[in-house]
């Protein structure tokens, strides 16, 4: 089975990275964690990027806020599919990190997930792993039944 | 191979929706083409969703305007990853249709590409379905060879 | 007399939605109160709004946040008038729901009031309630006389 | 059968109101229409909101743009559910018109629909005046199965 | 000399509207302070703003939030000029509160300061005041030079 | 009788600012119009400005676009009031020149009409002169009258 | 002297960025320029941007749109000052260019003009040039007193 | 060596400022501090742009927020290149001060750093000193390699 990359431009990124992380590892898919900045260390995330497929990786997450380009500079170096996380800063809610990520150029898509929504990255590329594993394929439908359980519970809970 | 699913939410979203199709076909992948709009055909969406996995499908994308749903309402309903395609109305160039799609709940991921950005949701597509299929994998780094030439022969032929 | 039925998508959307409720069972309206996602229970959701009007149901309020699909989902199963109760959740203020709910396609109506406007999304069902219902009209007619008198008695003690 | 009211802030905005009269009257609904401007006819739009309950009026629909303040005003004096719909002038596509309805004060509700949405406008004060009245929830009923038919035809239709 | 009357939309806009206040009177100006709701009491502003110039007002300030008609429907029934003071509400940082003050259509003009801008909407009132007295065109030009002066002395003191 | 001055950034805002002359002139209001720019003529803008009271003006429209400093520049140096007029450029319909004129800091306000609101800027600044000129008042009321007579014949001629 | 370097992500990002180049040269300054993609030949901006100190290049102007990330990536790797040139694209205007630039990373900046301003981007690159050059200083006066000669000729001209 | 000036509009804006000053100062830099208001203080900012250039300044960074006129203001009357430090206020995280800023018209460019971005200020001021001074390059580039190895370190020490 392919594992997933999760890569993130600073170590303060963590907090919102770590849903994604933890997801992934809940499905049993093997993750590759890496803190490398597309701006400090852009021949390191180059190096990460290029040699991700051979290494056995399926899926790229990566996670960066403000003008966030680390998801861009992956995408050009790897035809693996490359998952946006946009990071929250200080500015608009995150809306700097969204459009830097999600409006990439013709042919080097990047796809987004909402703003600090690390464990729907992790689930989008949990998604992808189970296209062809009828293992996580599994799990991820479990998963569904328990947030629809839990939402009927809430709901026969209530009580105006 | 499995397939790709290219839905929208109406039959006005083709030109936005073409590129993808045509992206996808030319990495000789087989598209299953649908019209159906989550407000106004709820249950053929719901049917096209559920049974997709078993029809071979292996991602699907959902393009579609304004308060666009399309893309939330097929991933309720299926396991398989949604790729969102905002299609831009008449509204500030579709901030509409990307905040609809992009900003998802936990737990029901869709993944956006830029605001009518029709062949990157082909190419993404493309990409989940060359995680494990090396056919695929040479194509898209075929495509991205191809991209460098051309802008490589543009620089060449530059004359300020 | 018809009843209101209040729907949210989060047990976390109650603190928005209770002014709602309150303010609808002030003016002696019957109040259903459900939990229920558009994303995590589709199905519960299909069939809470395709049986509302024959369970008595007259309008329906639906509250939800982010990529806020709930007021769509249901409004695309009935027929009753669906307003729409933007949550603010971490996003520019809301501005992704307000725009999720209010942005909706020809013929599926959803009418939203203002961001967290909990207590107007009651107000504005009991006004519809009150369309045939005179009793509902004078209890508004009441509480619009006492905002009134509110307003002058903080003007009269005004001290400068 | 009570009666819809349209009231619009300048002649202008008729393009955008038309669809909403003809929707209504498509269903059967009587309409009384009228050009009256919160600013420049401040006494009328008071006399006309004032008297609407009398006249046999059961829901308002007010269209206005950029500092769009014809729904508040109308709904500061009457009882009536009023829906606003915002119209699109020359700045940021109709954000101020929308703002200007959406995030009225608590106790006084405009419900708003989309951007120049006037027949979403019609749809949503008929299904309004259908919770009492079965032969328009009929109506309303067969127009969501047109719309469904027309989905589905094209959908039939398209040949990638 | 004529006076300046201010209005706010609501007892809880004070802190933002008494530096209005405060700074109107430190330039000698009269001030009629009033709490009033275009929305809960239009009859009541309607009738400060209609006999406003006869009471000897010159100027009028409104102070309002969210949807915040109040300039625009006082502006309505007087020829005095109307200065708008948007309140920053819990929306986007009071941006539907200037948009709906500023964005006026033509023939009836509210000016607007900035979101909260008390003092500066005070000022603006004096100045207006001053276009015939000198003796507030003195006080004003004695404020500008006393705002120099403390911006030189913190120019002199800074000692990086 | 106080005249008026209108200064705009570059002769290309002449479409927008020329309502604003010709609305001032209809009121019998003379008219100094200068074409200056904050940026390009620094020296010439505060001569003009640094004088204007003893020129006999009482108000100064100043109309800009894009980093429309042309306003704050002018308020900084007279203590006359200054009219702020948002030209659109080719930025978000001018909302960067509205932010640049509107949230000016604490003790040097301009007031903002909306965007491109010539005739605007030229009623407000008619109706500061007005304050203590009742010919001007009369003027303005006689205009108050004729817009309402324009709106009362478009709504008595309108057939639905 | 030093050179200037003018990149660009696309040859369809020409028109704007003609200017600078224009600009530059009217001033004397020698301009290399290329066509150069972040995403699609990432290695060739890399060995443009890590040589460009050496080939005698003093300040680089990197223009693209939608996610543009050229600038960030040519700054990661070159200590030369790189100004940002946001191309408009169909989104807001650029609204995603500005902040995919302007938001840099702390350690790493990029300092942007305004969208679309390729003359001010020349500009600036000539004012950074001429801080060590008296000549460029001397023709960057020069066409600061051209500009103020046209604004001050609109303005004699003018004849309201 | 050229030494820099460091502007800003109020002492408030001295926690956003002081982070380019010390970035400065550690490159070797000597930096000329000043408190002057674009508004309050135009004559004395006119006095310090006018003089920069024969005092040996090289670059100055203008910081302000709201309406942020100084690095207009100051471009204005210099050659120097202007870096505009966008502070944020309690509006939209200073996206005023950012448009008021960067929006600069033809001819009189002011290049932003983003909102509250002091450091990079500094270091971009830093940049445009070492076109030409090789000791100030070699302290970039020193910089630029202590940031990789912080990241570097940051991504071996994680322990998932």
């Amino acid at each position: 089975m392919k594992k997933a990359a999760v890569i993130m431009g600073s170590k303060s990124d963590l907090p919102v990275v770590q849903p994604a992380i933890d997801c992934l590892r809940s499905f049993g898919v093997e993750v590759e964690v890496r803190i490398l900045s597309a701006h400090r260390t852009p021949e390191a995330v180059h190096e990460f990027a290029q040699g991700a497929r051979d290494r056995g990786v399926g899926v790229i997450i990566a996670a960066a806020g403000k003008a966030a380009h680390l998801g861009g500079v992956v995408a050009a170096v790897t035809t693996l599919p490359v998952i946006g996380l946009p990071v929250k800063s200080s500015f608009m809610d995150g809306l700097d990190s969204l459009l830097s990520m999600v409006q990439m150029p013709t042919g080097i898509p990047v796809a987004c997930v909402g703003v600090n929504a690390g464990e729907n990255a992790g689930m989008f590329a949990a998604q992808m792993l189970a296209i062809e594993d009828e293992s996580i394929a599994a799990k991820l439908l479990q998963k569904k039944e328990d947030m629809k359980n839990a939402v009927l519970k809430a709901d026969a809970e209530y009580d105006a």
